[in-house]
């Protein structure tokens, strides 16, 4: 089994898990076209990154996985700068929006994908504390410019609904579901 | 600051909400009595705690805190063995639940508690599972039988509506909200 995902999260969570895996990286373009859902964006961009490892999926199983976040249809990437975080925080506080995970598995030649959704509520946000996330922790590797098992997603979210480790990268639940479907051998089990 | 928990999970929550704080515990008997309801019993039980600070009060700032889980207005306390674990987690299995946790904020004569309730649901959860999760992790220190940040909790649980941190025994953006309206010098800002 592969998971082929930069993200150390993605990695701890699939380790605390309990499943055996290796880690291969290799550049993909995000780039989507047409007019898609976000849902279908997240879907798209997952089953792409797969696309990559086709050489490998013939022996091994491929795990990618895409993590959007979604306001008022709005797809809201990840910030370039303190500026665009701090944008997006503002917009995000005192609401709720969407987290969208989509996880492709490719095994010789199958692509199969899905996708969860979660629901965050963010209570209002002061300006200080915006500032003081974004300056201790730097979010500009996470779409959103938030991670809920950071600080400000301690303080600051009132509550969810969906599955947390979703917002967190992967919906472990949905993936351990559809995991158990392969033949053993493929899927090293806990 | 004093957090009057032994629990490492409490400790470890409320470090990295970024608060400073000494830990001290010392024993309290939990023992309700009268017609209470679940969420009553949970703050009686975190008043009672703090109680046994008083001496402390005047100087610090004490947090006592309980969790308790609810299913069908019944109270499902620690599990004392693997059978009475199996027990709970068979009860848990494909249907939702409610994980209650109370909070009590101990100073200068004057207590003052909160709660919060989240619902977690579990999806059927196989007899090997269980039997895994219970063997592996001994979930006899936790309420239910089970934790959320444990294996069980990541791959069987298929969503909850409400604060994840409360049902790891705090809901630290209650505990933020009020612990802001007390003056500086009592509470450590992050």
């Amino acid at each position: 089994m592969i998971l082929a995902s930069k993200s150390p999260r993605r990695q701890r969570l699939l380790r605390e898990a309990g499943f055996e895996f290796e880690v291969i990286v290799r550049p993909v373009e995000e780039q989507v076209v047409g007019h898609l859902t976000p849902r279908e964006v997240a879907l798209r961009i997952a089953e792409d990154k797969a696309r990559a490892y086709s050489d490998l999926s013939q022996n091994h199983l491929i795990i990618t996985a895409d993590t959007i976040v979604v306001l008022d249809e709005h797809i809201l990437g990840k910030p370039s700068h303190a500026a665009e975080a701090t944008r997006m925080l503002q917009q995000l506080s005192g609401r709720s929006h969407e987290v969208i995970s989509a996880v492709c598995l490719y095994h010789q030649n199958h692509l199969h994908s899905f996708s969860e959704r979660t629901e965050v509520c963010f209570r209002e946000l002061e300006a200080e504390e915006i500032q003081h996330y974004i300056t201790h922790y730097r979010p500009f590797d996470k779409a959103g410019a938030y991670g809920i098992q950071e600080w400000i997603g301690m303080v600051g979210i009132s509550g969810i609904r969906g599955d947390y480790y979703n917002v967190m990268g992967l919906p472990l639940a949905g993936l351990y579901r559809e995991l158990k479907s392969f033949p053993k051998g493929v899927v090293l089990q806990v």
